[in-house]
């Protein structure tokens, strides 16, 4: 198949025919055992149906009632003029092919008014959420912070005596939570041999070949890792810090991540639907990039950060927690961890923060997947995505002109 | 660890630990790789937790309301005196522990009675149903039988082309359906080469050996089986002759089988929970034995199928099948599939027929699964166990004895 010419229309899971047929004849067929559930564009298919490939657990949601969103769909979205960084002028609507979008969500003032799904992905899919995960798992850090559980100035081994001969073991929680641990392991994704290559064995997401001989599970693996420089003096993205900081919540609360998430988080925001989560070789869930929510259940969230843990209306998450980490993001301390290419991005508790010009705060994952949220133009955004490429900076420039070209849009109505 | 004097109290899956700590310590987990979910006692655990060991899809229960189960509770049942099949006398509440018991409801005049979970196993936990999924799927069979699109006089290969050079070409629906079909094929769950062994592995419910070269997936798996005598002559109990159906109905329909027991029974029955199902390495659901319901939703499948499709009053499922199962069940014909075993037992789309006397119907799945109907007494029984034999056989006799005591009794009430 000739990959390289597949764009976000010619690679359709539908039109591609993908695990269509009773059985789906070979060439059709998504296998974990092969591993192109990892791959474009077959991830275009298994990104919205990650369950039938891992193991996973349930998030639940609970039994009680479900945090309404109201729906007032505007229909001056999809043609709303665009630029995009390189200059193009389009559309709205053409820039949801363009970055690989298999569903989209709008929240303006509290209601939807935009909602699309694309290809094979609907209103009940869970698709993944990769590094958003992380967004979750840092407000549930602050909200231990808050209640005095969780001191963000005690050290990695203080919680975990097994990581005590590590690179981790003086690591603060602090410098966890933000990123600024000094940890020889690189995440680039295009190196099958770099870090990010070896946990995603260690987590079996990836194949492993006959004879693998490394470690059988993620806590496995955090605790091989040797440091690299100090920590505390500079960003550096790396996926394990939440594993690390996942590990640290589970211990507190005496429980699996996914009871953290649904007791925390999907219980009290009164989330529809319940979520998958990835699990590795032990039955830990995968808190650096394994949730699988639905689409507005991902916007529910983004709301309830928006407006410090109220939606609808009703309070359902502790205010503190949020302001924290935005007040924290907005700190001197914080403006040390700029990303490289973008370099107003500020990474505060597991959350990007946009600081130069209109404050904009993020939660980002691999392949495109996001929460965007504006607060001046009370804005929310949830994106689901299959983007070829493993990283968002290559999306940004298709991406940030055109949420910014929407905020702007509805701060003049 | 002495798994011979293990019992229903001392396998009890919170007391052995099984899956607790951040992360379990290697002496607690429970692992696909090594196959221990499928192996007592780990089963007491992994039967309550299947998605964490296998990748399923979700049998979707939609949106709507949910079919309610008043609650009138009664304080005699654990006392209840009862006579097992070899004499012994005990109570109700004793043979919990005796069956491996994980979870019981007792319906009676289409109301909660009883309601016991136990071990690791709750009011939410999906509980593998084994071969009770097959009767869920019978019935399906049976509504498109009902509706013209489904001949009971076909063959299999008028339906599978696929099929056609095999044992399984010119066998009826109607000998599939009441496993009246002549396969070389063995049911034997103690021999690990038997046909139920290969099988296993491709599903890969059990884990394949390095080097493995079988069938990739369970429809290649029946593409080599071949004939051995007559079809219907005689009853023989074939896990594969309802993964045959199951194919043959996902055909008709166009859907995936969890897609069709969504459509045709999930939303119709408006169950309170979604349920997991298992999938083999093409991503077929496991319709042999692969359903994970909640216990309830397993009793308000026995509640509709006692009330000709009426649940609380609406009827939710059309009538004519469930009772075609019923008057097919009573017939000349079907009583020459007597069990080896249980000589007024009789096998009839997918369900089994207790024709000795007052008349009871049941689904059945290995290790102790069970929906047990009593019309006369009105009463409905779910339950879910971790059996340590892989058959009904070896609990039947502490079991049916205990079913019809409590029949009796609430016969008197």
């Amino acid at each position: 198949m000739p990959k390289e010419i597949l764009d976000g229309i010619t690679s359709d899971p539908a039109m591609m025919g993908w695990m269509q047929g009773f059985p789906p004849p070979a060439a059709k067929r998504i296998e974990a055992a092969k591993g192109n559930h990892m791959r474009f564009p077959w991830t275009r298919w298994s990104f919205s149906n990650m369950r039938e490939f891992c193991p996973t657990v349930r998030v639940s949601r609970g039994q009680g009632p479900v945090t309404p969103l109201p729906v007032a769909l505007r229909d001056d979205i999809d043609a709303l003029p665009v630029t995009l960084d390189d200059g193009t002028r389009t559309t709205w609507a053409a820039t949801l092919p363009l970055n690989f979008t298999d569903a989209m969500c709008v929240l303006h003032r509290g209601a939807v008014v935009y909602e699309r799904y694309l290809g094979v992905t609907r209103p009940d899919s869970r698709h993944i959420a990769f590094s958003v995960t992380k967004s979750f798992l840092g407000l549930i850090a602050e909200m231990l912070i808050a209640e005095g559980r969780l001191d963000p100035a005690s050290r990695v081994a203080d919680h975990l005596p097994e990581l005590a001969g590590t690179g981790y073991a003086d690591a603060t929680i602090r410098q966890v939570l933000d990123m600024t641990t000094a940890i020889d392991y690189s995440e680039d994704y295009a190196d099958a041999r770099s870090g990010i290559g070896d946990f995603s064995l260690a987590l079996a997401l990836t194949p492993r070949a006959a004879g693998y001989a490394g470690p059988e599970d993620m806590y496995a693996y955090l605790a091989t890792l040797a440091a690299d420089g100090e920590h505390g003096k500079a960003f550096t993205y790396r996926t394990i810090n939440t594993e690390v900081l996942g590990w640290i919540v589970a211990r507190i609360q005496g429980e699996r991540a996914h009871e953290v998430y649904s007791r925390r988080i999907w219980q009290p925001l009164r989330m529809q639907d319940d979520a998958d989560m990835l699990v590795d070789p032990a039955g830990t869930p995968f808190t650096g990039g394994g949730l699988n929510p639905t689409l507005r259940d991902m916007a529910r969230f983004g709301e309830a950060m928006r407006n410090d843990g109220a939606v609808g209306g009703a309070q359902l998450l502790a205010a503190g927690p949020i302001r924290a980490i935005k007040s924290g993001a907005s700190g001197a301390d914080a403006t040390r961890s700029p990303h490289p290419s973008l370099p107003d991005l500020v990474y505060r508790s597991q959350w990007w923060f946009f600081t130069n010009g209109n404050p904009v705060f993020s939660a980002r994952g691999i392949h495109g997947q996001a929460i965007y949220v504006d607060p001046a133009a009370e804005l929310t955004i949830a994106r689901f995505a299959s983007h070829p490429i493993a990283a968002n900076i290559p999306n940004d420039a298709t991406t940030l002109p055109v949420f910014r070209a929407l905020a702007e849009h509805l701060l003049r109505i």
